[in-house]
């Protein structure tokens, strides 16, 4: 039960990189960050303009002196400070990714960055390094892994609730690029450009966001082989594509797929994921995140509903109203903030065990993001090969 | 868009009564009023045991000598400080809401208070005149009513999409108390007992949720009689109701029902709203919130979706997140709460004009919730007999 | 399983008065009878207009000297041949189910007769009477009611699945009358005409359908007083209402609900049954037939299939293809004629033990009906009084 | 709409060969057959044992004498008679397809017969050249094709709804087979017998089903190249898949998926079409069939109903009951032997222009089916890998 209770000895110090005003994904990190006492928002270079980060920073009650025209600035300055930042998160556009993580590491921070981490394995594993030298945390925001329900499946599967498992079918496939909206939206536009936005688009973007699901639900599974093929239906957006259909061959056996797609006309996010085993499948869907669909082959389907006293200890951990009340993408967000604040904290007070038992996506998830979207690039450009999963 | 800006000067000074450490609803009044920088938490008597509450409120980030014992000593010695409470917040058991509203309104606080407001019709009155007096706000937390979606359904009504209005649907019908669950759980035990219930269980407690959707959504519906059965299906609950049904006449010749349980076995919350017009439906269901189902007769029905552009601009103004990521009852809440902030801000100013424009639950939804009850009891007392709604 | 085998020595020789070329409901029975070989259609009265019946007949493949003018002519030629009819189906306007059906059974005949089967109990009572004489089978086509999902019903009530019963809630409650389409289509032009439609619109017309849904499904429930609100939302339908709400207390202390109406504007059917027990609720949907929710409390719902081996057996021996393969009303209706031949055979041989073991809408059916509609229009016209269910 | 006229000169004289007692899908033909007068069962070699087939052929009404030990005898013995059989339904497993179809093709009969229509292209082309040289129809039971709203998504289509056609997704994907029933149940025992079966298990038992609904609702599409992959989780179906994923290039750009499973644990059918364009997306669901989900981009999805007025007129044609009502496959079924029976008229009639105006399930649906299987196979047994599609 999450009630407001401070955990921390006192709220983590934090600044935002990005995030700025009307951008997309900046509130809900600031909304996460600060929902359980766990952070506190003290500096800032939201923006890409100087002077639109400052005065937004303003508005959200950061000290003028430390709203910085950027990144540099604010690491350097904050350096300097007794009371300087502590952690940072990332919010800008992917190929700022790398250089920013890395600058804040070099400057003793604590990093949460969006996905993707950065655009090669290889730069993931220098960010590894340094993250491991510096003993700091790095979580990445695949928000929707901290939902009640996925806790509750990947107890599921642990406890063989579903036998052995053969499928996982994945997909993140909206609609809402289905026309070439980034002539007006420079969101999107931004998205659709290699330069920016690195090898891939829908992969990167959406398709990280099931799998990294999967990897949470199915901590075993390794995929030992995949192919990849991927379209640009705008044919602008070429060499980037705009839909995707990966498959997957897991040592042991289980097969999976997963489909990414921005043209997926009319659909919401269509973010699902079904889990088959011998004995029974599970479902989940990002947009009726409360209900887990349990089906045991031979007997009627049951539905999970959040909160619920029958769910498992694990999942009841993290829920903050009781059953019925519906939870979204803001709860999940602010289990991982949470998370993150409990990770950093045990990493700054040396305590590897307590550590050791946090679940969050870190700086493995990151990597694992990246080492995905690169194979299946590999895949699609060579044709849609079969590859071995390096 | 709501993006975590500041939209207060100052964030008001608020404290809470009640909402203790596992109390139902205390979290989520702390989560709400925090969410948008528009409040910030500073003194509580938070629990009936007062060490307890003291403890808590330590726990809660709150200076420890403003965590008070009491409502009377939080009021009176905030009262002194020339940083006091400008509002507080009232989580208590419903017998206690019109004492300790009272005097926070004698000793110049805002007020938000949980439902119901009180017992009777003319304490509600006595609160009115009291609030009036001292240009105070009175906030009830009917919590759904903050929903995208219901704003879009108010504002559908108002364009004439539906037609002229027929039926209005009511029903907040959930199983959780299916059994006798009050002889171990405290927090129902004080629902079914008559001194901390008042005259109602499920009609109070339940029922005027959706009766208050109703009000947004169709303003100018004014009840003229209604009947009311109500049932014990638990014995020992008698006299108060474990289920009921009321049946309403509209002025203008609208007809409504409203089914209020606790006895639904297995359904989860069960609140549903549904209009129906010469023209079309409108239904919505709290369990899928970011989906709003219109209904026009001779056409395929629609689902209208939560954050998609082409809502109307009353529901778009309270986006926080993309369409496609589902919202809950948190983002309900804040957005009312983040109301709240701005009718007390426009009343210290003594802007009238802007008050007027704020669609909250005010102390008239408090008022009404309690003259609902009054007159279904009514009803029901005389055997389920039509009574002329006063 | 049902799979065409003939089950009757021969198939029944049987008629049809109404059911003309364009009338609504005259396909299913045809359909429904000639399904598994019980029934075979050698005669027919199947218009108003005589020439257009005799034509739709030969089209048909009625034999054109088997095409009559009127029912009477028919039952009188009929009764003459050595291989006349065994059976009649009455599938007319309201009015003339009486007198059709109190001719057929003077004439010797079983009737399938449509409901409501006539507009008064003593009518009601005088067919009963004149089908015990000669021990004649009287079914009304309430045929949803031959669904196999409502067989699982009754069997998981029966044994016990949901405790003790407490809630009944019914409702058939389309949206097509919305507006006065009586005024382009003939169909709904005698439905809203008193001397057609009898003594009420929707609560006959769709009410008796759940109505008769709930009596199969608990068969030991007896209202014991009931009240009805009407409503007339096209004004031109009064004294007929196109919306009504109907309050039963049952014997024993259940209570139950019947929301009947034609103007739930953009709603295809919306018949639903829910039935609330002490430990477990059961609902069930016609438009999506093939599932029932059963949910038990404190437990995940469930969704019980169509067609699976955990039905109990009295549901699976209607099973006609496995599960997953939807079935709809045609299926409940055959199943409903393939019993009435079995009764009709039973009653034929005498075997009065086989007769009581069949399961089917039958003239208590019937009676019940016609009561229940007489009690909800006293009630109605008193004011929406409670009445005792007489 | 559809009513129980004869549409026939005379019903077809028509026999069938398998479907036998205990049979899948013996009653289905039948009850499609018989429901709207167009054929008449006359004879039948409907077992492999020809006692058990004679016994049931006798319960199903059929002159003794023409119940026959094996299929080459009751053609034989049917050609003799003046009143023989004009048409033949087979229903036995795969490997005997081929053989009987030829050999009734040989004997001058109309040809219905169950998918796979055989185990190679070339003997498909066989068929086909021999019904060519015979004038004689032959059908493909690919029930669900003959839904209303199948119609109507070909409609849609064709009138440009979706705008220009990109994304194919396809699955039949049941749960049934998840553990080895075929060790107890001898229908299951053969299909995973290549011997029986032919060279796939599901590719041919389900995913040819949502193949041939995307190419009646796609007619203009044509699969350039595709690739498989095929798994056996039951080990001992090896080399018969219980799982595959085919991906499907098509001319033109649009990009198509299946996914045929019989181990989808806890899945009843998941046959499911979803249809994406550059406007707008279609999805239609077998076990929901009745709503047809229409998905344009930027407007609240739409839910299609069955039998609404504001269906295109060929769906609205095939309209056996008012919308609401649900049908499921029965009618489905009825709709495609009812086109059957037209085209055979039309055929002997030789009135080609008719005969071309009749959308049914023909040879060349046939063949598309085996085609599609054959591909399929020959890209998974080469590991995998994008085989031109010949
Ligand atoms: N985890 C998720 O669910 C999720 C969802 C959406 C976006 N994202 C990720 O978040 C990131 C941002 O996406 P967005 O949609 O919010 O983008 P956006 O274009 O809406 O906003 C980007 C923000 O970053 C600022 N910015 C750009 N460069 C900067 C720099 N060098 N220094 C400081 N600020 C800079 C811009 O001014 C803007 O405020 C992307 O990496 C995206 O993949 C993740
Ligand atoms: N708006 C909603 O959706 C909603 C939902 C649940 C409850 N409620 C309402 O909230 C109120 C509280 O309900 P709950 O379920 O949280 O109750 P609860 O029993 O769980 O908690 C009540 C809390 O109030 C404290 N308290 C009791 N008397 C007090 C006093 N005199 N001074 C200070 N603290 C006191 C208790 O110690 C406890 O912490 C009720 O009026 C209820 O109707 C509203
Ligand atoms: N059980 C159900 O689900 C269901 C559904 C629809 C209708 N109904 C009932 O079926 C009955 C018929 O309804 P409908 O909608 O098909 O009506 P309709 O108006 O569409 O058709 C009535 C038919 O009866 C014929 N007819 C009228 N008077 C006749 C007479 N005296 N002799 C012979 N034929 C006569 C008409 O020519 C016409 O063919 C009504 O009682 C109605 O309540 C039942
Ligand atoms: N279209 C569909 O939706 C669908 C669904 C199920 C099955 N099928 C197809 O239908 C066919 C039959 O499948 P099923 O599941 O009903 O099989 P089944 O094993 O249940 O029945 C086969 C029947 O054929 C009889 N039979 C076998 N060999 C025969 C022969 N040489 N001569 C006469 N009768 C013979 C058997 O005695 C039995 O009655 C298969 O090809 C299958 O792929 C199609």
């Amino acid at each position: 039960m999450i009630n407001g209770e401070k955990h921390t000895e006192a709220p983590i110090r934090w600044g935002m990189v990005g995030g700025g005003k009307g951008s997309q994904i900046g509130y809900i990190h600031r909304s996460a960050a600060l929902r359980d006492n766990t952070f506190t928002l003290v500096a800032g270079a939201l923006d890409i303009v100087p002077e639109r980060g400052r005065s937004f920073g303003i508005e959200l009650g950061i000290d003028p002196s430390r709203c910085y025209a950027d990144y540099e600035t604010m690491f350097a300055a904050e350096a300097q400070r007794a009371d300087g930042i502590q952690a940072v998160s990332i919010a800008t556009p992917n190929n700022t990714h790398f250089a920013i993580a890395k600058s804040a590491l070099e400057h003793g921070l604590h990093v949460v960055c969006e996905k993707p981490l950065c655009f090669t394995v290889a730069e993931a594993k220098e960010l590894e390094a340094l993250a491991a030298a510096g003993k700091k945390v790095v979580g990445v925001t695949y928000g929707y892994a901290g939902h009640q329900l996925i806790e509750q499946a990947r107890e599921m599967v642990a406890r063989g609730d579903l036998g052995e498992i053969r499928l996982v079918n994945l997909q993140f496939a909206h609609g809402f690029h289905s026309a070439a909206v980034e002539e007006q939206n420079p969101a999107t536009r931004w998205r659709v450009d290699p330069r920016f936005a690195g090898p891939s688009y829908v992969l990167g973007d959406v398709g990280t966001h099931p799998l990294y699901l999967s990897e949470v639900i199915l901590p075993d599974l390794r995929i030992k082989r995949l192919m990849c093929a991927r379209q640009s239906f705008v044919k602008s957006r070429a060499p980037l594509e705009d839909n995707a259909v990966t498959l997957m061959e897991y040592q042991g056996g289980a097969f999976g797929t997963v489909w990414s797609s921005c043209i997926n006309a009319g659909s919401m996010h269509g973010q699902k994921v079904r889990i088959v085993g011998s004995k029974a499948s599970l479902e989940w869907w990002d947009e009726r995140p409360n209900q887990l669909s349990f089906e045991v082959q031979d007997e009627p389907a049951r539905v999970i509903e959040r909160g619920m006293g029958y769910l498992y200890p694990p999942a009841l951990a993290d829920d903050r109203i009781g059953a019925g009340h519906p939870e979204g993408l803001f709860e999940a967000w602010a289990n991982l903030y949470y998370r993150f604040a409990m990770a950093m904290e045990a990493s700054d007070r040396g305590d590897a065990a307590r550590l050791a038992g946090i679940r969050y996506p870190d700086i493995r998830a990151g990597i694992e993001g990246v080492r995905w979207v690169e194979n299946c690039v590999r895949s699609a450009d060579l044709g849609g090969v079969w590859v071995d999963y390096v």
